[in-house]
Formats: C-alpha cells, sequence, structure tokens
C-alpha cells in the first residue's frame, strides 16, 4: 500500500455518489464479456464478467473484481486459480447462462472445455483465454480485487467481439 | 491484503508468458477508451487508457491501472484527483492526442473542459465523467494500481462508444 497525498477539506467534504447513479453511469462505459472458471479442492465454478482489466506485462498480470457475496466467491479463492475466457459474438446465450442462477453442471454442459495448466477449465472456443494464478488481492468496499498472474495463453480465430453496453450485449466484428 | 491459499508444487512451478504474447492477447480484450486527467498543486495532466474498470458501489469506486513510467505519473499522484472521461465515438482524435507526445496545453485545447468539484478538468461533451479522488493504491509490477472514489457524476447524450479493439478504434452505437 503506497501513501496518498492528504487533500485540502474542500475535497473530503464531498460526499459519495448513490449506488443507482453509479451504476447508471458505469453501463455506458463498455466492456468485454468474460467467463471466469475456477476448478481444484474447492469444486468447480464459472461466472460471466466484465470488471477484468490488464495490469502489467512485467510479470503478465490481470485483475479481476469479485463481490465477495457472490456465490462463487468462496470456491474461486479457496481453489487459488482461475482462467479468464474473453468471449466472442457466438457465445452470448453461454454468457447469459453463467450470468444468471443455473446450477454449475447445466453451466459448463452448454460448451466444450479443457483442462489448463493451473486445473481451470478453458472454454475451447474463446476468443482467447488467460490460465491464471492468484497471486494478491485487495479488498474495496464490497468487493475483492483479485491480482492475477498469467501462466498461459491461448488464442484463436474467432467471428469477433462479445460487449456489454448499455445493460445489453453488442458484436463487434473482428 | 488478504492470504492467498497456498498453491500445489506444479502449479507454483509455472513459467510466465513472455510479455508479448500477454500484449498480443490482451489486445483481444475490447475497452472502452477514456481520458483521465487531473489538476492541482502538482499541475494538470490528462492520457487516454483503457484500463479503467468498476469496483464497487458501496461506495462508488473505479480503478485505473497506471504505468509508474509513465509520464503523467508524479503528477497524477501528487494532485490525488482524476477525472475519468468515457470517450464517445466523436472522440476518436482526441483520444489520439491524449494517447500520444503532444504538450499538455495542445492536448486540452483541442477540447472543451469544465473544472470539476475535485478540481479535475471533465470533458464537457464525454458520455460520462466520474469525478475522483485517489483513496487507495497498489503496486503491481511495473503499475500501481489507483482506487478511486467517485464524488461526482456528469452523463450526456452521446453518438455512441468509442472502442479499442485489435490494436485500432472501433465505434458501437448507442
Amino acid at each position: 500500500m503506497n501513501t496518498v497525498p492528504s487533500l485540502t477539506p474542500p475535497v473530503e467534504a464531498l460526499t459519495e455518489v448513490s449506488q443507482q447513479a453509479f451504476r447508471d453511469a458505469m453501463a455506458k462505459m463498455a466492456a468485454a464479456v468474460n467467463i471466469i472458471t475456477t476448478d481444484g479442492p474447492a469444486g468447480k465454478a464459472g461466472f460471466a464478467a466484465t470488471a477484468v482489466c490488464s495490469v502489467t506485462d512485467s510479470p503478465a498480470s490481470l485483475l479481476i473484481c469479485l463481490n465477495r457475496t457472490a456465490s462463487v466467491f468462496e470456491t474461486v479463492i479457496a481453489n487459488g486459480v482461475v482462467s479468464v475466457n474473453v468471449l466472442s459474438s457466438d457465445h452470448q446465450a453461454l454468457s447469459s447462462l453463467f450470468g444468471g442462477k443455473t446450477p454449475v453442471d447445466e453451466r459448463f454442459a452448454a460448451a466444450n472445455w479443457h483442462v489448463g495448466a493451473t486445473g481451470a477449465p478453458m472454454l475451447s472456443d474463446a476468443m482467447v483465454s488467460f490460465d491464471c494464478v492468484i497471486a494478491e488481492t485487495q479488498d474495496i468496499g464490497t468487493h475483492r480485487i483479485l491480482f492475477c498472474s498469467v501462466k498461459a495463453i491461448e488464442e484463436r480465430d474467432a467471428a469477433g467481439a462479445l460487449l456489454y453496453f448499455r445493460r445489453g450485449y453488442h458484436h463487434l466484428p473482428a
């Protein structure tokens, strides 16, 4: 943790914006859709997420923001490994399945997977898959940030990108 | 910082992927384009970035991944405030200007700005602008993650979203 300079009183006195205002505004920040999976001693799990971000290429690292009350949370943390599968425009139905309440076995039965080097399931036709070990974490409010070290990458030709923008799916050509 | 479960030796023994392989793969994760600005005792600065991510709505927070060797780094950290301006499809030339080597005054002269509550310049026709205070930071490899508390939001009707995908700009209709 680094020190942050102290701010002048007027800035410290600013109030937070409401949850709803923040959600509505963030809906305007378009993002790629990913299915994040894990497997290991705590079992298999997977979920759809847009809150994924590149961190650094030295060492190759990305981050995932995960709600600590999410049903998959304890499984992901206990296993310590994740696969981040960037979805193509062919994967909209799969994304909906992994974003809903469908039981884990039914989710995985809807696509083809293989086991990555970390043990996490890799989506066999993802546009790109990052096989990762969770290296560090930090809690911010309701969420835990997972800083993930990328151990293997798989890339494939794909139709185009699946995006989420203004609370709906969009397709971006390759 | 939370504890991370110890991993079995085979996983720990995995090597990192190369910088180039990571960059090539990350180019396939489409992202919204933002101009991030700051102003304060250390002066004015601004840069284009895709490494921005929603964190939590309680309290409203987002994160920015910033290279510690970036020319704007010391200014951003010293001021402790940033504005994240999500670009519309009308802003492609502005994004290129803020992603290049153009002097700071020329960058800001190319668009209309007003001063946010934190003192950071807000792009007057951004699709949405988040006026933020840097609340916490964490260093990962070459980068510093800025966890930002959102103090004000401005939204506007916009033509559509500006995206970066496969090392080029793309437009997503509203």
